[in-house]
Order: C-alpha cells, then sequence, then structure tokens
C-alpha cells in the first residue's frame, strides 16, 4: 500500500520536548533570584518566536534565545558566570542520551523489514545527525532528512526528490502542525501518535478535527493499523 | 565528460570568511577594554575547535563561543549589554546582503545550461538555505546538499545518491581540506579555486602538492578549463 513510510523523530522515536522542558526548569532556577518562573517561560517564548527566523529550530538558537532573555530580563544585571551556565546546558543537552519511546526499537525494525522507512526531522544539522547515530536505528531507515521547517513546500519537495505518489507516502508522527496537517494537504497520508506535552509553537487549537489521517495512542499499534489498512 | 558538477558556496560562489573576520574585528574592539586582540583571537580559536564537536559549523556556534571566550577570558567581568551586543553582532550575519564573487553569476548560467549542477555546503541548515535564496543562484542547481562535514564519507554517501561515478564528478571549491582533498581521495575530479583568506580550521599544509586537481585564479576560468578537458 505504501512505497515509503516516513517517521518524524523528536518526540515520535525518542523523547525531545521533555529535554527543553528539564532544561527550561534548571534556567527558571538559574534566574530565581531576579524573577518569576512565569514571567521567564512567556519572555522566552516571546523571544524564541522572534529569533525563528534568525536561527530556526534546534538546541543552539534556544541557547541564544535563553541568554537574550536573561540580559533583557536582567536589565543586564545577569552575571557572566550564569551565562556560562546556560551555555553548559546547552552542551548537556547536546550530549544527553538517546531515550527511545515505548515499543519503538520493535516496530521500526518490523516496519523496516516490509518497507523502505525514512527519517523526516528538523532541527539542527549535526544534533539531528549525531541523535540518530546514537539511538541505534539508523540502520532500519533508508533515507534521512533534515530539513530546517515542515511545511508543504518541504513535503512536496521530498516528494519529488524521490518521485512518490502521495497517496503511496505515509507519514508518522506527534506534530499535527508539522508532521500531519501538511502531509494531509499533499494528498498523503498521516498518523498522528501524540506525545503528552507538545511545544506551544507545535500545538494546534484542540478543535481540529479531521477525517485524513489516523490516531493511534503509541508507536506498538502501528503493525497492526497498517495491516488493516493493506486489507480491507 | 561530467555528469554532474558540483560547488561549494561560502568562498567559492559569494564572499564568506570576510564576515566571520569583519565580526571578529568588532568583537575584539567589544572587548579590547580588557584583553589584547592575539589573545582574543587565540583563545576564540581554541574555544571553536573545543566546541565544533558539540556545535558543529556556523555562525551560531560561532556566537556561543564568542561567547564563553568572552566570558573565560574576563573572568565573568563581561557585562549583560555585551554579551547582547555579540548576539546582535550574530543576526547581522545572519541577515548580511549576498556578495557574489567575480565571474560567479555568468559563469555558473553558462554552465547550467550544459551540466546538472549542486551545491555542497556546510554550516547551519535554516542560514545556508537562506543565502542560497538570496543569492539569486537557486534557480541554476538541480541539487542542494547541506552537511554537517566535507570528508570523504560525506563525499562517498552523495555520489551513492545520487548513483554518480567518481570520474563523471567535479567538485569545485576553495578549501582543500573540505573540497579538494577527500573528494580526489575517492577518484573523483576537483578543481580548487583559492579565496585570498582562509579560516586557519580549513587550511592545509602549503607543501601539499598534487597532480590530482586542477587550480584555477577564479570562477570565470572554469568554462574553458572544462572545454580543454572534453577535447583532449
Amino acid at each position: 500500500m505504501f512505497d515509503l513510510i516516513a517517521f518524524d523523530a523528536d518526540d515520535t522515536l525518542w523523547h525531545n520536548e521533555i529535554l527543553y522542558t528539564t532544561t527550561q526548569d534548571k534556567y527558571k532556577q538559574l534566574l530565581s533570584e531576579y524573577l518569576s518562573a512565569e514571567l521567564i517561560d512567556q519572555k522566552l517564548y516571546e523571544t524564541e518566536m522572534r529569533n525563528l527566523d534568525y536561527f530556526g529550530y534546534g538546541i543552539k538558537g534556544f541557547t541564544l534565545s535563553m541568554i537574550e532573555t536573561a540580559i533583557e530580563l536582567t536589565a543586564g544585571r545577569i552575571q557572566g558566570w550564569q551565562i556560562q551556565q546556560i551555555i553548559e546546558l546547552a552542551k548537556k543537552m547536546l550530549q544527553a542520551p538517546i531515550q527511545l519511546l515505548p515499543h519503538v526499537k520493535e516496530t521500526v525494525a518490523h516496519l523496516a523489514a516490509i518497507y523502505p522507512l525514512m527519517v523526516i526531522t528538523k532541527g539542527d544539522l549535526l544534533d539531528q545527525e549525531t541523535k540518530i547515530a546514537r539511538s541505534g536505528l539508523a540502520g532500519y531507515f533508508t533515507h534521512i532528512e533534515i530539513v530546517s521547517e515542515k511545511n508543504q513546500a518541504t513535503y512536496q519537495t521530498l516528494l519529488d526528490r524521490y518521485n512518490l505518489e502521495p497517496r503511496r507516502f505515509l507519514m508518522i508522527g506527534n506534530s499535527l502542525r508539522s508532521d500531519i496537517l501538511p502531509v494531509v494537504a499533499l494528498g498523503a497520508r498521516a498518523i498522528h501518535i501524540p506525545y503528552h506535552t507538545t511545544w506551544a509553537h507545535e500545538a494546534v487549537a484542540d478543535d481540529y478535527t479531521s477525517q485524513d489521517y489516523f490516531e493511534l495512542e503509541h508507536i506498538g499499534q502501528l503493525p497492526a493499523l497498517l495491516d488493516r489498512l493493506n486489507y480491507r
């Protein structure tokens, strides 16, 4: 039924958002002598959105936005050693062990024996590459695509590059905004597997409903769904 | 003679290193109350090399290294507003107008009518993409590859991906280390067009000589060389 099955990586194959929220908690702790946690959360998000066109997605841009927000919110009173601590938080994130989500390893291994698989992920190039390498999953994927944005144009480029008919392409991911809606809009198929935490930027209105994609609780349910699709 | 001709981008198609050296001059000016320019240059380069495995190439990593070096060299005395100035320098770099090198526009246009052309560049994903878009050259290139490192393994992956015979693949670039030597090692062809400034990390020993690649003074000489290769 499908010529290629593509997976998002962060929060679809392995935990990622938790790394950002944990870091952000430490960041708020670091700044707690100056400011309330709520104000920091709000201002950091504003800075990230303002800087997105400059820095794109990923840990390096997040770190530069944390530094900028800390300077702004403390009116420059933040100390050098505290900014160095922010950079150390970034380095810890970049080296954090990959924690696969439940059922990922066996599901990906199972499907790789049947379909060509691809990873489509956004973020910093080197960071995403080393995460795929460290995940132990690289051998299951025929293609790895690291992109700067996951919108309709991006998916169209990939469909063209791999000469894929939309309806024979399946994308699986946790983000409605990045993994599901642009794919469905192209006439391709998508399966949404929500992660328990969603970055505000990736959230879409709660009342969005569609018959155009499937939703699963966890990736372990994927082979059974694909079997059902193939046999009906 | 060639199935595909690939170009490096930074300092091959457009000026880039000058953006870093100009920024580094402003950075040294900013820190001049604390330290000598020579010490700053040396320590910044050490920090960049130490951070390369974390941050990879590109402006964001360079900026984080500038901040880290400033904190270290001033023993934390650097002020918040000065660190904010470093971040502003980064944003200026990310928005800097693209200055094509002489003869690039007409040479690339000429060759695009004869060969499929590719860009192979390393650095931050979003930054490299927007530079290619802003350069006005995007339409001449059939493929654009942004990679985290340009070594033999990278070029082998690209040869495999595009199903290219090494001897029918030509790479053109300004860096012996990144554009020429790994390509020649694979049995592919390469043309070196030096840029007047080379980042220390990209430099190779002066006494390296080889019959395995050609060297040109500027890209405008490329069509004539390709004609010679085709007709002999």
